[in-house]
């Protein structure tokens, strides 16, 4: 039988999503973990495999197994064997057909930044950081030329294995989380006083290219900061070279929030842990 | 002159607040690096100790020292050498008749709390954590006999220096965190599917005994859990005996916010940082 799980990690302290020699990503984890639970070996295949340093709110895994358990027990079970920053949220048994990766239809991400003079530090490795203040209607006015079908092949990696750099986005939300109407600079205070805000960013795609988003957070926040106009986005969009590109903007805010299935899948909605992301 | 600075840090990696021997703790760590910038042996004094894992939003010290420099020079100089999970926010001169902790007139802290089926991931040591649904009503009940001044020895840490256990508490907030009318179980899953929340507790008091907060938070999630009455709290408090209490509550989700000044300091409002917690 097929298996389904959904898993949370911090990314912090593993080497990436995806199996290494060195046994510190979060596959090898998961994978001795549901080892030790089923007592027969078991592979894993991930909706979207993450980088080192990037944190998954809902990622999805499936695999076939003969172990006959209730969801749940695969649940407590795994996690009895997960180090602290993983954790198994659910289990579903899924049709032979349901592929984890092949199924998904959309992929979400969020990108979580802290605007402030002073870098992270309660939530150092989570946030990504800017120290000048970002103007939120030009970053939107860049992120509108990405919306649709795009050749993203600026923003991709070269170690990118994706078959077509063509892919869709559906959807870019850029909001600022602070206090309600509080100037970016304290009267008081000389401007290197200005209250700390975060920006929250969603990306909506069909699929994601290697580096994508981090590559489309380098160039956002070059608008953002005034550096490039919000029609520069177009250009580099249009350019299809790296070099067009700002360059690779840190993982340490980016979420895998979780892959989107057909509803006739029935699998648990996307819980909402995720929503406490600034 | 004096100086006072307001210090934010991530308590996992750390031993706590108070200097020891191993100089793993936040103030081992904020008096060396003031002291390389300063290029002299720097002493803090800080308005609230905080235990091992229990974080800083905002902890305010204040210390002396000849050398002249501008008060973002102490912020930027002070976190070139410090660890990435502590940071200076701010820094500013002060009267010699300021003292940290003499002058603070309140101190906060907020407790964040995971209501879940499954353990923290994402946020393992950030959060504090309950799988069974509480109750907010009859949380909020049981917090109402605390508030007011009252000899708060039930709640004391037995290692407490306190010089007395009578404290005035201001204010304590209790507030679900999670989406726009969510069920606590998921109707097309099992019980144990229910929607993940978060719970958000402050406390304001005049000043906390030692494990204070933690105290209180097992006693109030005793009631949460409906194992016992609102009315409780309020036979805990009058028996005046750490016994009659709950357990010490994890000190994963617990934040201090920061002390509280009276307006003639002039020092920065507390910053909007901590708004992210959920």
């Amino acid at each position: 039988m097929r298996i389904a799980l959904g898993v949370s990690y911090n990314g912090q302290a593993y080497s990436g999503w995806q199996s290494q020699l060195s046994g510190n990503t979060v596959q090898d984890h998961l994978e001795a973990a549901l080892g030790r639970f089923a007592t027969h070996e078991i592979s894993t295949i991930c909706a979207g495999r993450t980088d080192a340093g990037v944190h998954g709110i809902m990622q999805v895994v499936h695999f076939n197994t003969e172990l006959q358990r209730a969801p749940f027990s695969w649940v407590r079970g795994t996690n009895t064997f997960l180090p602290p920053g993983i954790a198994v949220q659910w289990a579903q048994p899924v049709p032979d057909e349901f592929h984890s990766r092949g199924s998904a239809v959309a992929r979400r991400y969020a990108y979580v930044l802290l605007q402030s003079p002073v870098r992270p530090s309660v939530d150092a490795g989570r946030v990504g950081w800017v120290f000048h203040a970002l103007d939120g209607d030009a970053m939107r006015r860049a992120a509108s030329y990405l919306l649709g079908e795009h050749d993203f092949t600026s923003f991709r990696a070269s170690a990118c294995q994706a078959k077509s750099p063509v892919k869709t986005m559906h959807r870019i939300d850029i909001s600022r989380r602070g206090p309600e109407g509080a100037a970016i600079e304290d009267e008081r205070n000389r401007p290197h006083h200005f209250t700390p805000c975060y920006w929250r960013f969603e990306f909506e795609a069909n699929a994601f290219l290697h580096h994508m988003i981090r590559n489309l957070m380098g160039c956002l926040i070059t608008v953002g900061q005034g550096i490039q106009s919000p029609e520069w986005m177009q250009e580099v969009l249009t350019a299809r070279s790296r070099d067009a590109a700002a360059p690779t903007f840190s993982p340490d805010g980016l979420y895998f929030l979780g892959p989107v299935y057909d509803e006739k899948w029935g699998l648990p909605a996307r819980t909402a842990a995720y929503d406490w992301l600034p």
